[in-house]
């Protein structure tokens, strides 16, 4: 299905007009819309499961990986952790009634800053068709209404989900409009959307690098940097053997597809011959492949040498590059310039060493002794994640509920003028 | 001068060193910089005047204004000026020391998110060189490294009191490359600037709505959008007549060329035989020219007609645009559809119309019975400010020097790993 660019205006007036009519939702009203959803989905069940087998179609007559193809796939059980997630957003706190300040000045006025949505939020994202439901339970209950743009092996799984969104919020008496997908598959449509800077207040990419390198490239939305981790672990002089095994071989290979995932090891030279080759041997062991500098290959030979692109590369696969350096600063400057600002971790013994790093490294989430596995909005206890900001500006890190608002300043006086 | 993208790389790399750089200094070490280039400011102020000499004399050949001629114009009294300003921030509290907050998980993970420097940041602004000098004081203190890229008409002023400033870093031992000045005076240059995502974190234009626009356009690097005003003043059916003359008046007339100057005057048709023309009267006597709509005209006829563009227009003189609306609803879809999301006003004796209004006008700062005037960092008791954002990203309204921080993870344990 193709769009045309009044229709595309169109769609994203009808998201900023409801935005407007958002604001006055009690925390209440919000909550009984996500668990309408989520009796929807689980009642709807077959509608989507229906839609959803027509995707499958495409995608084997596209000739996509069964891997792949099975991201795309919903069944019962899968909507109903779909309609879970609803649920468990309904439950989290508002994040619109948070830190409400007042400042009070001499002339008498009264400055109330006070936090509310963004707006309008635009979701540009890929394959699995789960995002839909949780993008719209995120940005929903921060007080936002959301527009989607899902990929389009998925658009009639997205367009059925999205049905029963707008479904619940009619039900509810709230603006259908709060959701809205685009259903157009070609690219055009996504650019155009992509300068709609009058409607849509933030722009946030999930997926893959090429996808957020194209958003960031095209839009003239204010954009959110999501998720791409090139992560380090740096083994320092004072490594202690067994935490470095253990952290390493976790971070590497518990889940090879995550952003989170380490990348590269960053080698103290004291250590190339003593704690370094028991952590490649492990790694080697579950199956990973190293890519070494020099040095570090006359340490451990079984391994590949590395090209330059080797420390840029987020693998997402059985593989790890391996960099020797002569201290901690030049450790820190070599993730500085190669790391995707995501998540590193130092394994030392040295405290002030620890401290330095964590200070210095120019990353989202620094650990000391610990696996870069754990940056995620769940395991910091955030109790949602949107993604994982690898930007300063707006958020850093995992991103909750409270990202996805801005603040706002309400000001009550008694006839003050300047003079 | 013109400048290759080498050069500019370089430049931009040097800023990028030096902002990590002053991670490591403490906050005394911040201020005696900023005394110290207030010292130098003042006993090098002949060296400033004699380089800012050269700018009025081009200024003169171009034919530029008077009024703009003097906005460029140094002497000593304005050179004293910039260097208490400098002493000014030094007495700020150091907002990398605010609000650290601490999770501790259950598996024992102890989360600090600390607040950090957003690194490197570009201000793009226009022709009055103490900018320079208030730019780089604020970025600093909150530790970041700044390039800056004034306009053509001062560069030979911008290039002597960054001098300046590089000797103010150099004498108190700290890197000289925490201030750079792109001293080429070429389009290309500031174009090729904005690319620089790779080194420069965030970019703030400050000065004209083209300025602004063109750097929206332009930019790869995140911007904060700072400064244009298309401000509203409603007279409410319920406004008080003494307080809708005077907060009026003052919101037009006080100084004409600020952001925070009301432009557009709303009116609720039951006061439009009553107060407004009180109100109009009162314009009329401080020489403002109105522009209003059919109903207004009828009212109060010593006006000319507004057409539709007025009403988008930030005139920054003595015009005010005059529209008619039947209720607040009116006023409040009117004003969201035609402001900057700068400052707006409501004049009202009605609690109930006027909580409406704070919560529906979707600006940075909406006031109840008080002048538009008051948006503004010093005012809001934020000691110092960087510009007015009028996005909802990162920061919004006056932007102080938190405004110009970010925050990290820095994540403590033993050994974790993620099962």
């Amino acid at each position: 299905m193709s769009m045309n660019n009044t229709e595309l205006e169109a769609l994203c007036k009808r998201a900023k007009a409801a935005s407007y009519r958002l604001l006055s939702l009690s925390s209440e009203e919000k909550n009984n819309v996500l668990i309408k959803a989520a009796e929807l989905l689980v009642s709807e069940a077959k509608d989507i499961i229906k839609a959803n087998e027509k995707d499958i179609e495409n995608a084997h007559a596209k000739g996509m990986s069964d891997a792949l193809t099975d991201r795309l796939r919903l069944d019962e059980k899968r909507i109903e952790a779909m309609a879970e997630g609803l649920r468990q957003v309904a439950g989290l706190p508002d994040p619109l009634n948070e830190d409400e300040e007042l400042y009070e000045r001499p002339n008498g006025l009264k400055i109330y800053k006070v936090r509310v949505p963004l707006g309008v939020i635009g979701i540009i994202y890929e394959s699995r068709p789960n995002v839909t439901a949780d993008a719209f339970a995120l940005t929903f209950k921060a007080g936002n209404a959301v527009i989607l743009k899902g990929g389009s092996d998925a658009i009639n799984s997205n367009s059925a989900i999205c049905d029963i969104l707008k479904k619940a919020l009619s039900e509810c008496g709230t603006e259908p409009s709060a959701v809205e997908l685009i259903r157009s598959t070609d690219r055009e449509t996504t650019k155009a959307f992509m300068q709609m800077r009058e409607y849509v207040d933030v722009l946030i990419p999930r997926g893959s690098g090429r996808l957020i390198k194209s958003v960031l490239e095209n839009s003239r939305i204010p954009v959110i940097e999501t998720g791409a981790g090139n992560c380090h672990i740096y083994l320092d002089e004072k490594a202690d053997e067994d935490t470095a095994v253990s952290v390493t071989v976790n971070a590497k290979t518990q889940r090879l597809g995550t952003c989170n995932t380490a990348e590269s090891l960053v080698v103290h030279r004291a250590v190339l011959d003593t704690v370094f080759p028991k952590v490649a041997a492990a790694l080697r062991e579950k199956g990973v492949t190293l890519y070494e500098d020099e040095e570090a290959l006359k340490a451990f030979p079984d391994a590949e040498p590395a090209t330059d692109e080797d420390f840029y590369t987020e693998y997402l696969d059985l593989k790890m590059s391996v960099k020797t350096v002569s201290d901690v600063d030049e450790a820190i400057s070599h993730i500085n310039s190669h790391s995707t600002h995501h998540s590193e971790a130092i394994i030392t013994a040295d405290e002030a060493v620890a401290e330095k790093f964590l200070r210095d490294v120019d990353s989202a989430c620094v650990y000391h002794n610990v696996s870069t596995r754990f940056t995620d909005g769940f395991e910091f206890g955030f109790g949602a994640e949107i993604g994982i900001s690898t930007q300063k500006l707006h958020a850093r890190g995992p991103m909750g509920l409270k990202a996805l608002t801005s603040c706002k300043y309400r000001i009550k006086g008694n006839g003050q003028v300047r003079g």
